[in-house]
């Protein structure tokens, strides 16, 4: 029984490395399914990668998933695979595995994979989604090896951690940050409804949206239909989390923002006394 | 038996959307073979996506049709399954199905898709793709439930057509438009090689091709190989209209022609005489 | 049994050309697995997409390798399959498929695909890649037919080649190009590490890179963790080949090199003696 192998990488679709991945998991996990959760994370971003692996987790078959988004090939960073109830997690510890790890109950066990014999040999040290990672989750996934046979066992807090910043309340308003854009415009906060609910805050309420010196009163609605189009609106969106969009715009252009930039949530009377 | 299942969306490949609709293809039909049509349509451009399918559809294999262009998410729009001798059509309600299912010969079942057993419980009404149709194809492609328990009955008429525009002749000439530019810069029209046809103009004939105030002379042609490089020739392309292209060039730049740009296109002896 | 089929093509992912090929391929050949290798090689550049299936190959699982970037579709180039020990290669003869056959052994049957009884009917002759060459590897990949069933033979001599720069050795000094600048903005020269054994030079060495009138000190390092952040280094790639690369950074834009560029590699003593 092959099991089915979700692959994330930030190899982009202009070259042949998805492809090549591709090639050696069919080679050597021939009865398996991939997935291709996306390739075009930006470049090197470890945390956007992330996030969007922790929001996809829950939807991908129970399995294995690839994850390469490695900087850090070629340095003295370790491989490693992390079986937890959802399946086995390979990748570069560098924090990428982290979130969806935590967001499946965190890993039973961890390892660095160090055995050779589950490798491909290369003439160069830069390609390790194709020598290493993708090697390691086909033996995996076939059913070949098992966690064990990869290498040594590795201690949960050796692992390296992301680190994802944390809303903060401060008297009556949320100090959050836009973390997400979609290709859509659409802006994820880092708040959650919660949040909101600590300070009595609800849907149907209007909130005061706060980016850099510009306030903005934006109703927090259900769906995009309970706005006017070309109107502003705030939503729990598709993964749990406050979301600003446009109905039929780009939030992202509408109110300046992008990812990692401040965003302060309050309700309309805290707007009214600040 | 499951059925393989084709999917189309404006989602772009720039996030983890596409993947996630594969996660819950395949946790929910693991046996059907996913075939991806495309994903890079221009975001909420229902006529551009619904032109290619019905471009695609005769060559897909026939089974579950999952195509999500869908600016109306989270208004009232339905989301709807439509039954054809092709197989079954899953998407918004709003002409992104039409074309191709009437060029698949018609529906012969429509429902609307309400039953909230098919659907994946979600906290934002955002991502029908992921919550609505996706599992709507997966149980039909997979043959867990039929369309009829899916929702209720829709009449046909009461489905939202898609308005493409006709070619009109006038006199000598037929008035259409550039209704597809390809990625190689090709221009198709809505012109069809019987419409000249009926003006008594066929392949071998020069033709004039007025784009604008600007007359070309083109020659109507089977194949780029009839004329030389850098040449502009008109053509019946691969989905049978008529098309203009630049051998070795882009003809939407050389003619200046972009999608739904007016083409006049006439007999070389109307050309003299205008 | 059916063999997997390696897809490559030119066709980018903006249209629904790389689905509708899927769809030919899931038809004719449901039985078989399909592999992207890629398809956002820049559109009519035969050679960058021949490197790239050569840097491939090896990783692709043996079976059906359909390559398709078609400058001359609707000329009197002829459509080719190609028998080697790897596989079959079915492909535009404009020398795309040539050094991948090569890096295999060599084709020892080549046959010129003309029976119409093995392409779908087309109003066009624009897309080949799904009219002619999807067809001919699918019934390929199922079995349905054999390489004799598509047409006459062909001789090898008779075949385009790709003629690819080679280096050359001018007294101390190594002359080569970049021939592949890849996403992160490295940059594969086509000198490989015996061309500077030859010279007595080895890793651990500091070369002299001469790109334009500009020498740059380069240290040839393992891998990239053994230069600090920001420093630019030359190793031994994934493929074999010498190449360029910055540790956190991108060396084409740092040396100023692209794709055809003139470098000239030595070791460091005869960048002193010049």
């Amino acid at each position: 029984m092959s099991l089915p192998i979700s692959f994330l990488s930030d190899f982009g679709l202009e070259d042949e490395f998805v492809g090549v991945v591709h090639g050696v998991l069919a080679k050597l996990a021939p009865g398996s399914r991939v997935i291709d959760i996306g390739h075009r994370f930006p470049r090197g971003n470890v945390k956007a990668a992330a996030l969007a692996l922790t929001r996809a987790i829950q939807y991908l078959p129970e399995g294995v998933c690839l994850a390469v988004v490695d900087p850090g090939v070629g340095t003295a960073r370790k491989a490693i695979a992390a079986e937890t109830t959802w399946g086995i997690f390979v990748g570069p510890d560098n924090g990428l595995l982290s979130p969806a790890v935590a967001m499946v109950g965190g890993a039973h066990k961890i390892v660095s994979i160090e055995n050779p014999e589950a490798m491909i040999p290369s003439p160069g040290e830069t390609f390790h989604g194709r020598d290493i990672f993708a090697p390691a989750a086909a033996v995996l996934a076939s059913g070949e090896a098992g966690i064990d046979e990869l290498g040594p066992d590795v201690a949960g807090e050796e692992i390296v951690p992301l680190l994802l910043p944390l809303t903060e309340t401060k008297g009556s308003v949320i100090a959050g940050e836009a973390w997400w854009v979609d290709g859509f415009g659409n802006v994820q906060t880092n708040v959650a409804p919660e949040d909101l609910a600590g300070l009595g805050i609800g849907p149907g309420e209007t909130l005061t949206v706060m980016v850099g010196s510009t306030i903005h009163s934006v109703p927090w609605v259900t769906s995009y239909g309970d706005v006017a189009e070309g109107e502003t609106l705030i939503h729990v969106d598709s993964v749990g989390l406050l979301a600003i969009a446009v109905r039929g715009g780009r939030a992202d252009e509408e109110l300046r923002l992008s990812e990692g930039v401040a965003v302060t949530l309050a309700g309309s009377r805290s707007a009214t006394a600040g």
